[in-house]
């Protein structure tokens, strides 16, 4: 429950809405009792109708026209909370101007993710464009880190690998129950994980009936995956992270091992995720032999996880599948702006 | 190349042929210069033509009707190469009866692909029904077990993911490269590789925009698995094996990662592909950037495979794709039984 | 608007509530304001919770359990509003003593769709179970049907065809732009249209990759189809209907041709259907170039639509696209129970 | 039967060979026992392998390198048979010259398919580049115009939709049976129907569960139906065409509508088609109740098809299936190709 009153209203922008992340994320501002759409900006289509791009709009909503606001406009004063769903290196001006003026701001980008401008650098090519902000960010997983959320202007959204890894392997590496250089990660993803990039490798069809790993051995989401494992882990945590391209359209799975550092029943594995989760509204603990599906989870902000031994290799087998574009993204995100506003953490997401 | 002349005619017949794997061997075989399809049986389909169930086929094999044979039947004396694609547990009794009339059979199920019968009653949960004819079975993979094909009247041909993992793994084992007991498989398989079962959770509605992991930790295939990768190890070896569905109808990936014995390079990794294949026609050993994709072996009998190391945590990663209905399945049926009898190992697979 | 207050409750059943129709009632409902789902019946998994088999649900409803509950018992007793999801041919039974106690009925089911017991027996191969109801059944749709609906208590939910082509037909029908005889539909509808069967047919593997056209000439919905449009015409009127099958799970698109009575441009026949549909809260009118898409309307209540001459030939081609389990079926459904119990049309479904 | 003797070799050349269309004529040049290889053009993939971008290919012919040949080089001597698989209004320059130097030229563009260069201006909106050549060009369906190819050296490959349409329809124009003014068509195509292009509207994202109707009135290949199907008419015939785009990668279904002029039984109706194409090596007649399927004539060079009568509405409705990509592109240019070059009109497609 918020601390202030529910019906209060927050004059909301998103900036760049027409990628699948920002589509997804208008329809869940459409369905939120509190952040009040009143600005989307997008270059290419400034004076066209939302209705134009995103379907599926109440129609007061699509009526709203795109405009073109570049970072140094007056773009602070439209609005109180700012969901930036800009491309990776280009949403750090937009936060210096907002962080500058004061505004919430909940940046689904990569740039403030890492909270160490050296780690940025690795996995990037080049110096972040502002550290001097990244102190105050906080990384956007409301499971992990809640009362900090609860007390920042600037949520920097996970990306959907990590949400689907860090959650499950957060208690167990707390636990001291794995081996932390013992984890590989192997993780699906559906095409909308790409973006709506006009690209031949993402035409129907190269996609259909095929299926690849890609970025391996360092995926760009290997830097912040590491980040929050060595958190929960107090120590330098280094994983084997191999991503899969399947053809479907939203869906994520991540099946992840470890090795035990000791022996464990699946009920003693469960009750560890019962523990961390079970008071969570958005995770769903899976009892065997039930298995996370990514269908189950499609449009909602909710995670199903579970745990098994493999008793034959003493291993630890973990299992999570989310919505890439909802757990993994935009509910995600506006779950950590609740949080931020002081707003039931659920609202606008059941 | 065979030490027979090329020209000869083998009778062949195909005992159960409405299922994928049937309808696969079948579209091979029509196209095979010297095993001729005379014999072909169902029991639910006796009496109907081909043409009715297996589209594509030329006129004159379309219009041979399915006949009801019972293993103990005058099955044996209507042809002399049998290849058997009917359910596990169900295969022993032909096998039985056509070895005995000094038949060449093919067994596509999994009855004959443990060499002890003890593992065969682990995974299968019941007595091996012919353990007397387990020494002669060669395992059926010519990459691995090519001169015992040459000389065997019994194969048993490979489960789809056994073929997509032993065949990438085998010579990181022999060169002492990896350790055994770090080895973790992820594969993701098409819903073909479930055949043709009228089930609720294979209906479209099920599969499609879905995927999830199953039977976990110990999947039936296991036991063929880790008696390969044993034989190739020199010492007993235990993996970790996670199987996901795809909704893909053909199609195999496997992503396999094991702690390296010492340091490797990538060119030193590719190397020992190229020494164990390089001169195998039906593997295709991909240079980085590239890795395998399911749908560049779609209806062929290849294998595309790469290895590559993740140096920050000292592992290779190997990929390899084939698809389940041909190299996992039929066109490395017919690859083994070419060896068998004598033939050219590629006839009728370019 | 609903003439009573919005906030009452209106006690909920869900009879057969297993299918893709079924799960698709429970999700429209679960964020139904006045409507409170207080009664699942599922023969096979009788004493199981919802959570079960449909996901998604919110945890309170997720916990009820499946009853078993036959037409004649105190089923009545325990909901005041009845949404039927049960094979053709099965509802009669239910609406006979459900009706007979006072409640308020939808049937999702063919059985009092057609209001003339000849084309019911012409369609369906046997005698109305209950001929004695039909003149109270309201054929729902709102948008046709809206002032029968408000004051009846047996709602005959139509079916996914027949809302896809009345909707846009009737207009021209009625204003005799059309010739009746000159009609030709052609239907291309998702898998999920031919419920949750398990047959080998609707397995992954034979849909997946292939479409075909079926049942000709003459569909089941033929009979409703021309009952509905005969009634806009104001005379009997035959069209020729293709529906196909379509690998995708949830969509519906119909493309109907009609020869015009006299030339007509793109805006006088956008002009019928702006003065048809222009206030109509879930009619989508398209303006050309632009066409109706299945995605645009998956998960909701509405239907697309626009019509377009084709000049050359002096045809009337009009296209609609509809979520066969929405606006289809299950919301439809609830857009016509909200009519009947007085509340606002659009309740629980925006 | 060829007159020429069947072995000799003829050299063969694809311009153009990237896009889907030209992935496939290579397969099926792979496997053809007569035309052989031996050049390749792409502008932007000069200097590298054919392996590359089409995969499955022998290892020779994959080590084929692309060059980039303008029309105005010395093309003309490199090789003997042209396929050109160049874009629309960039096949004439390469026709004009390679029919200057006397060789063969199979245009899979649609520059030389209808012989009026009027038709051509009206529907590709400039005038026709090489007007002069196309009394020479013979429209390549060999089912209706077997005897003018088999003395041609200019082969206009004919559109897939045309070849879906006209085969099913010619023989009941040519018949009198149907009133040429009441033929409706609607179309289904899969996704590579529309080429390899880099848009939008082609990703995996847009097109995956989405279908919808395009080009309407006025399709592109309007005008090369209308021409075959008035030639088959005697008189002019004017038609109303709808294509649909479906997320499928190959594949196409035409449902054709048309009034009869005198009622027919299916057994007529079945009698017209098979005293047209009973036989043809490449057309499936099927009979009651069976429809085509497009995955049962996917890769391959045949057509499935079949008539019904819809008494009620005494209509013909028509059905067909093809590969998109094969009838209705690639292995058809080379069923004609056999033909002008004196071949089994089967080599290489069975």
């Amino acid at each position: 429950m918020g601390e202030r009153p529910q019906l209060q209203s927050v004059r909301t922008a998103v900036i760049g809405a027409t990628g699948y992340s920002g589509q997804e994320l208008l329809h869940y501002l459409a369905r939120h009792p509190v952040f009040k759409l009143c600005l989307v900006t997008s270059r290419q289509n400034a004076g066209q109708p939302l209705s134009k791009f995103v379907h599926g709009l109440p129609r007061e909503l699509g009526a709203l026209t795109f405009v073109d606001s570049a970072a140094d406009s007056d773009l602070a004063t439209q609005a109180d909370l700012f969901f930036l769903a800009v491309p990776h290196g280009t949403a750090a001006p937009y936060v210096v101007a907002l962080r500058e003026a004061g505004k919430t701001v909940v940046d689904l980008s990569a740039d403030f993710r890492t909270t160490d401008p050296e780690i940025y650098k690795e996995f990037y090519d080049h110096d972040h464009p502002a550290p001097e902000l990244l102190p105050e960010a906080v990384y956007g997983i409301p499971e992990i880190h809640r009362a900090r959320l609860k007390s920042t202007k600037l949520i920097a959204a996970p990306g959907c690998f990590p949400t689907s890894i860090i959650l499950p392997l957060a208690p167990f590496l707390k636990a001291g129950l794995i081996e932390p250089d013992s984890i590989v990660i192997n993780s699906l993803s559906g095409v909308s994980g790409a973006g709506r990039k006009v690209e031949l490798r993402l035409l129907f069809g190269e996609v259909n009936d095929n299926m690849y790993a890609y970025s391996v051995p360092k995926h760009r989401h290997l830097g912040e995956i590491e980040q929050e494992l060595s958190l929960a882990a107090g120590q330098k945590t280094t994983v084997t992270f191999v991503p899969h391209l399947i053809p479907i359209h939203r869906g994520m799975l991540s099946t992840i091992t470890a090795k035990l550092t000791r022996p464990q029943t699946d009920a003693e594995l469960q009750a560890v995720l019962q523990e961390a989760y079970g008071q969570e509204p958005f995770v769903d603990l899976l009892k065997a032999p039930e298995l996370p599906e990514s269908r189950q989870v499609a449009n909602s902000n909710r995670i199903q996880m579970t745990a098994r031994v493999d008793a034959r290799t003493n291993r630890l087998v973990l299992f999570s599948a989310i919505d890439n574009l909802g757990k993994g993204n935009a509910s995600q995100a506006i779950q950590a702006a609740n949080l931020a506003c002081g707003l039931d953490e659920k609202a606008g997401l059941e």
